[in-house]
């Protein structure tokens, strides 16, 4: 029985990687390393050292280096892949498609060449492509490749369930299929406040202006900043699925996992609620969907297929 | 008894400042309200409402708002204050002096306006003088304006005593008296790790090395960032500050505070150790310093009196 | 704006007080008065004197005290009673009821003599009508005498699907209507693992099962026990509710409220859902319930009327 | 890269072993296996099936069990030894050293039977005699087997100086050598109170009452709970050393550990400050004494082995 902590590896050192990396070292879930390209490796370096710093204060005794070297990451217990770039005005999303794609297979080549038992999480978008492209490029079980984007949306919709009926964050549940964004299906039946159906306690209307705030919501923050886009919130959901791995907690969490029939569909990732444990998407939860539901999800599923298209 | 919740303001909504604040709220110590200057607006409330929209995973029940408008500060018990412009290249001493005095003074005024009753803490730089500004135009009780340095400076110090030691952060204690950075007057004799003297486990040499690196641990970050500076460790530290006086801990922390005689000197605003409970600084302790400590401290404050007279 | 520490009194040094006291000072909730009778005094100062030494282990800082003397209560924010008798081999049921309704008023005297504008929650047995004997005797308003049961039914009905699922306790939820134990109306449609519908993933016949096993929760424990009582659930469950108070939570939780007119009631103490926040219940939730559910409910507002007809 | 869940177990379910094992499962640290006779299974499961109960509430994703059963315990990381009588009115010193060290071997043989890699933390008295038992019994490396004292002393000694000096107690330090009880050590010139030495803060006759009162801290709480003896303090030293081998800390923590020249001491079982690792006792820290301090660490050693010379 040799205890040895467990390591997880954070690439890209933006925002959401360095907000990913702090966390998981202040809940003491496992030593960090934060990783990205060599041009920016000392300030990798510099918000590696700073968080470190924090330990005293905070009180954790977990380690964070930052680097531009994947050996580093030798070992990791889970890869959290934040790199890759944002669409920026003028660029066309197949330049984004592309792009990310040729970042995701030259990062994952140096991942599972330093930890190949690795569990490895994806957030860059569009998510559900890259995620596939992580999957095939690393040769890893489809359980370890899981894509990040109901947990995020669905703690929106939470956010904003709790501000408009006033309780508690912590009694708020709320449900999302398919795909990131617009193409999200909200099952606004399954969301409740305090086991209560949402739908007796907000008027059909309200809940569907919060379903339509939710859907935007990652573009309501890239409005209010101006230049730059979300990262609290990402971050935390990056570590709820990384800390119900690691501890093998077997949360139910919306997960962009690899369908292979599930829900109808053959050979795509697409957001479904999983089962995540120690060895990744322990299972993938099929719900009983009305017709209206399986036609939104449908549609999600054809947004998916047609990024894929662009995929070299 | 009515109870109400804690409400801390943050004045100031740059990396620090933000950290600031979603620390506070992710440890339930209060709501927290994030303020910038009017043209920061969208931003500031965009980083708010990143910050709420992870309350539900992270769980905490903590309202965050992003503001301009002071009104929505009234009532704190706690402001925090990291606004200031930072030095740039080619900007005199004095230029940074007078500009993020003109700041500290329209801020105190919009504060004390709204609140008060609270208490404050400075983290802009040269915090010794602006934490003097501030309790001149606020008018608060000398308890109740307290400058931040000597936490995060003696964070900085654990953190690299205890990679040397290779322990916990958790086991190795510092102790820093006097001004930030270079005139830091870190009191090794008075640091341990486990409650055994640095002194009997680390060469001199090697101790001297590692206060030499302490001091100069905000430009080392900067100069690894390149552009920017620390913001995970000055905030945190502000945040256990904040914690101390609003749960009324009574933690022997250092401090800046206001000086009238205690270790021979007057009217100053010096780093030394303090009781943090709810009136803010509850006492100024006073330690018996050899020759050689008091000749430094004497230094430090003569730079702190050197800055004091750039002060309009 | 002066901070103050939060104060919560725990009548009652047994297993369940002595455990509410431990959680309640462990989370920096408040300081807190454990209070017996004067000749347990000297063991409920042992208790709270061992408590306190946990303190420096477990990193809080939260003072504890044991006492018989109610002027310490002076002040509480909140006060929980855990005092009473158990039903004994025996012992009629009237018996314990006009025994603890006997403590019940004496308690509630002094409690209210010394924390005027307190909220009491109470967990001795009968809960409805030893809180509805609390509430005539302390002249408080409703909102501010609050029963539990609702909490602690439901983490053992949470318990016991999260074991059937093999999932995490995170992301079930149960949700229980009317009396403890026997009486106790879960309503299984409002009950879920990660917001699916429990009806939908265990069979009937297991889930009725289930319902059962939880409605004998208590005498599980006790059956297994041999002598005594389960502590550490009720306990965490008490802890739940002060939390939900002291932080003005605004919890969604089942709490043991007094009814007029709600669910078609007048004048008693049962089981609904509640919004607890700083004034206590802020609202308890009407909920459109079948036929079957409003009859099972009619039952359990029976079985209260019942005891409350023992009350002297 | 499997990531198994760690799994203690808890060896004697009364007051201290089941207050332990809900910590260890509470601070989700591990699975917990609570073990006691046959003959108190069942209450062993009621106490397991209790804490479980309170997992919803608490939010842990820990397992408990209850067992008698060591094929239970298999493949634990760490064992903690809680089990053994206590010292009745008329029983001889001898006579609770024999009976405790028969039920040690029995215990360590049934332990190491099943988890032959763990790690073992004895707080059964006399701790020091019983930890050598375990030590002999087990055929584990010394550093795998190590006795509890230290902690829930300075524990105490650190409560009193917080106390006295109306400080946090986070910011106490406090170190202790030697035996338990009556035998232990204070080295006070190693204690201190926010890094000042406590014998600058508390006069020398005040420090003394407070050592005094340390040491006998154990019997001022059986006397003043007249049946029973300390468990919350106990419980929450032992998770804290718990906590430092599964985490990996390095904590700088005082351990009974085995001396092999150390102090210049041979074969004995002696409370000495250690680094604790996943390794266990990574390292015994040896310290300089003055001759008063070593004269007393003598005569402590000299009741270790006096208690020694009674085993069979």
């Amino acid at each position: 029985m040799v205890m040895t902590r467990k390591k997880v590896s954070v690439i890209g050192a933006g925002f959401t990687g360095a907000t990913t990396a702090f966390l998981i070292a202040q809940k003491e879930l496992a030593d960090v390393v934060l990783v990205d390209i060599p041009q920016l490796e000392s300030p990798t370096q510099g918000k590696a050292l700073d968080m470190l710093e924090a330990s005293p204060v905070e009180g954790f005794d977990s380690n964070i280096t930052g680097t531009s070297d994947y050996a580093d990451t030798s070992g990791s217990d889970i890869v959290v892949i934040t790199a890759g770039i944002a669409r920026k005005p003028g660029m066309s999303r197949d330049d984004l498609v592309t792009t990310n794609q040729k970042i995701m297979k030259s990062v994952t080549r140096e991942i599972v060449k330093h930890s190949p038992d690795c569990t490895i999480i994806v957030l860059t978008n569009p998510v559900d492509a890259m995620t596939y492209t992580v999957f095939k490029e690393s040769g890893l079980p489809k359980s370890r490749v899981i894509g990040q984007s109901g947990v995020l949306d669905s703690a929106r919709f939470r956010t904003f369930v709790a501000q408009e009926l006033n309780v508690s964050i912590k009694d708020v549940t709320g449900f999302v299929l398919g795909g990131h964004g617009d193409d999200m299906v909200p099952l606004v039946r399954y969301s409740y406040a305090g086991g209560i159906p949402l739908e007796t306690l907000i008027s059909k209307e309200r809940l569907q202006e919060i379903v339509e705030r939710t859907r935007k919501g990652g573009g309501e923050i890239v409005n209010l900043l101006g230049n730059g886009s979300a990262y609290y919130a990402p971050a935390a959901s990056l570590v709820e699925m990384t800390a119900a791995i690691l501890k093998d907690q077997r949360r139910i969490l919306p997960s962009i996992a690899y369908l292979e029939g599930e829900y109808g569909y053959e050979g795509i990732y697409l957001g479904v609620p999983t089962i995540l444990g120690k060895n990744g998407i322990e299972k993938v939860i099929e719900l009983q969907l009305t017709n209206e539901e399986k036609s939104e999800l449908d549609k999600s599923a054809d947004s998916v297929k047609n990024v894929m298209n662009v995929l070299v």
